[in-house]
């Protein structure tokens, strides 16, 4: 990891996003897209849609029409092998909905450590700590995703079960399961680069994501070892297994199956009922339900975890050209 | 992340590894360690004894007296500043008892990942993936972990629950929980550089790691927002949190509490008793034990998890120094 | 170095720029300033503004109104310590003045290294390789400046001699000198970080940089050891030297003194009168003049030479505050 | 850049080193070697012997006996993709020259710089700035030499003119000149990856480096742009140029031709005469000639700079491997 890594993710093929969640604008830059890719600006679009509010009935009214504007590294619809640039426009914002929060730290938000770290903070809708920011990681795995498309690697999020009822004024939070196929056996690098440590970061940066786990996960412990061995098999001339308990990632390396692996997210923070934050000088306060908020994260999520194991993907098959003379 | 990241964990405090199970030595560099620190390195010894082999019933018996010789960076006991070079010679290896393996691919080894990857593999004791590489993590997480002492920050790790009975030939695996305690807050950097992401990439860096949560981890899913928010509250003059589902890391940034995170670890996967691999012509081959290998890698994990947890913490003290003015 | 400085630079404090000539904007994101900063906006554009063609009688005709538009990372006129988003949108572009260049290859410009390099390319302006890219640098070395200014460190660059005089159509380079004041001793890494290496990189990266010297440079082939040692001597109670032919850096950290170094710029590539060049099949073209271009490069360069080396020393700063316990 | 290049330089293909002049043993690990490559180490200790002291009547009569021992990374002959570490033990030091030197700060050394900046330091040979360092970069070119040479590429160091007379008790510095032969064109990333920067950095890094240059560079001023334009040609099928005042390298990006620089190193610091120092309190110090050093770097920097440039060119032939879908 680099200093990078505070707003960046990736190495040879990178996104490094800013932006507050009532600022003009977020973007990013995404950096080391292959050259004489062909993109089609309209599914970039489409990705981004899957991220708004107002899918079904956990997520907020607040209207983002999230338009993205692609200001260079793309000509005529091919990629140049320059850095793309783009940014989102912050629209139908209302920092009124935050004025009374402006020295309030709500409970289990990002408030107060921001504070503790910068001194300052923006508090309008979380600020950088919002989960806006994602909206930038959606473009950048819209991209990702559609060269790694044309190589023949597909990735799919979704609930692991549908979130139970959610009373009115709280909220809940779930776990999504994501699917990669048709990656070759061989991504990954040994010891600290390990495919499942770069996806285990990648997910755990989420907003709200609180554990990963890769393969059997946790339930491994509930196993003896002879019942878990990933057997392997001949499938006509392709060396695979049986079983994959593995997730797809063995010694950290791709074996060639499909990579499976679990993030749980917590339920949403902000409440539409009141509840008690603290102040600056330490007095309690009683903050009062205002704005439109989300209920529940996971629709939103998948998108994003979608576009994380992209970026992170596509990085690593780039990297292994490396691999060997 | 960097291209460093594939043998190298951590920024402006960082370790870059090297070394085979079964090559003259393993070792590597601890760089950015700050100048002026007192080190005790029979401390340091101390921490590499508790990951040896032959601990309680579930480790080998190879006999693996790793003595670390520091090459530089300290004089007369105190850190220069300098990058800090180390080796620990392989001992007691016995190659013959891999032999057999030589065009082998074992179940749930990464035998044939690297083949993959490489085209090329060091087949004796695993070679890279081998297990023996994390003797350079504690070596370096040892260092880290003085230098936190020094600023009141101290690390525990230990198994959640007692490891059920193993029956003869087979192997388990469970769970580390660790805590940190006397982090202050403001560690962590927001979005891509979130203090719990960096924790997961290293936790899952480690062989057999499956799996990380923080905090309530997957248990959010069984709670609404209103049962699991951390009220914050005044202690004194500083400001904590009533409960700690967030695990002391909010928004990715600590707040102070102590940090609590569990990682899961998959059973070992060489087992004394025979099992079916493959050959490279892609034949199937019985495995029939040989040597000497732990049945459970847990007791050895548990100075392992401390030592990554130690790199990182230190990481992100040094790299706080630059959020403000 | 690390992917990132593919259009990044800096570790802590870094930059990551966009844009092509001809695109729709360039811009960047800063990342890593420190929280708490005062910034005066009309000054960063101020420092663009001196980037401007239309300086002196050696700067083309362009007319490049660069606004640059602050997208994140500054409220109320002060710094977050989240990334700064910014761009400047590309008007006054004549994309016209380069269609006859669409397969053709400039002598001395990249024009045939990029299409080697991605089998494609922009070709209007000079895509990515075109010194358009600099005032994203202009904008991210202005707020570093403000920092730096904050903490008593000021930069100066200017042109060594006067530029002799150029011939209608033809072109001249130039020296620009640099020096570095009030910077404290301790600044730079050893061995591979060092300042002077750090600055020889970020200036060598300069369009039509060819060359950089510290201290007494290249002159020192003319002297004996015992002609330019910097003897210390004691002003009040601060260690500094006598003469300052080591340019202010020793062992690649600073020493206290003014670091002062020179970088040579090649004369423009772009005449305004007839080349030849060759076109994709390999056959020589006629590249009759087109456009508006400048003759010297040097008064532009002279904003963007400290634009660097306030990136650079912002960068150490920060740091170096990681280098003692 | 990242925090890496503090002591290490490099990105897919990258060293990081440690050592000082006088503790047991300087030494290396190299990272991102790819897998396959026969690696003759004889070779590798020939490269060592060249940067002996002894070489001519300039050199120090130090014995280094250098010998290279490899820990790891390769098997019968051949690089398994892991990373390469090595040791140097030194030998034939003599502390007790320096013992003198314990509280003193040498004009032109980096005796002040280090104390400045880390408190303390190793004062025995100059510790971690000891020239002493480079031999680790000569392993670690010595093994990219390897490659490259298989890739067709060949790099060669040489001194640009004799160095004249020095007299007894005196010193010269002296200028490389450098040619790298065989670079297919597309090399270098835009923007802050340039080819240029990256080799300017790895340059200036060494040390007694005070400058450098590429192609025509300083004498570029003395010249109009239209005497300077390296013209496009065929050569057979291949694109190429009748002059090569580019250095083989533009826009940052190879171009095919010779890569051409020079890099002048300052007359060595330490005097075989008496010369005035300064004690830690300030007070001015007669610094009696002692030990044994060389009167001109030169014939020793000659394979480091072949190192460095290997390193370099290395490291971006993998990178470039990433340039295009």
């Amino acid at each position: 990891m680099t200093m990078a890594h505070k707003n960046r993710i990736g190495n040879l093929f990178s996104l490094t996003s800013f932006g507050e969640s009532h600022g003009p604008a977020i973007g990013g830059v995404v950096d080391g897209m292959p050259a004489g890719v062909e993109i089609d600006l309209e599914l970039v679009q489409q990705e981004l849609s899957r991220r708004r509010p107002g899918q079904g009935g956990t997520s907020s009214s607040r209207n983002e029409t999230d338009e993205v504007e692609i200001l260079s590294g793309i000509m005529n619809g091919v990629t140049l092998g320059t850095p793309i640039g783009f940014i989102i426009r912050n629209r139908d914002h209302r920092p009124e909905d935050y004025y009374h929060l402006k020295d309030v730290y709500r409970p289990s938000h990002a408030d107060f450590t921001y504070q503790a770290k910068y001194g300052i903070r923006d508090h309008r809708g979380g600020g950088r700590a919002s989960a806006r920011e994602t909206a930038a990681r959606v473009v950048a795995g819209a991209l990702a995703k559609q060269v790694l498309s044309q190589l023949g690697i597909a990735i799919t999020a979704q609930p692991v079960t549908d979130v139970p009822e959610i009373p009115a004024g709280d909220s809940r939070g779930g776990i999504v399961t994501c699917v990669i196929k048709g990656v070759e056996p061989g991504l990954g690098e040994p010891v600290f680069g390990k495919l499942s440590a770069q996806l285990a970061e990648a997910m755990i940066s989420i907003p709200a994501a609180k554990g990963f786990e890769i393969g059997l996960g946790f339930d491994f412990v509930n196993h003896l070892g002879s019942e878990v061995l990933d057997k392997f098999i001949l499938k006509g001339d392709k060396v695979t297994t049986e079983t994959n308990f593995s997730g797809g990632i063995q010694g950290g390396i791709s074996n060639g199956n499909d990579i499976t692996f679990n993030v749980v997210f917590k339920p949403v923070a902000t409440l539409m009922q009141p509840v008690e934050g603290i102040d600056s000088d330490g007095k309690p306060v009683t903050i009062e339900p205002r704005g439109r908020h989300d209920t529940c994260v996971l629709p939103r999520a998948i998108p994003v975890v979608e576009a994380m194991a992209a970026i992170v993907v596509l990085d690593n098959v780039l990297i292994n050209r490396a691999a060997r003379l």
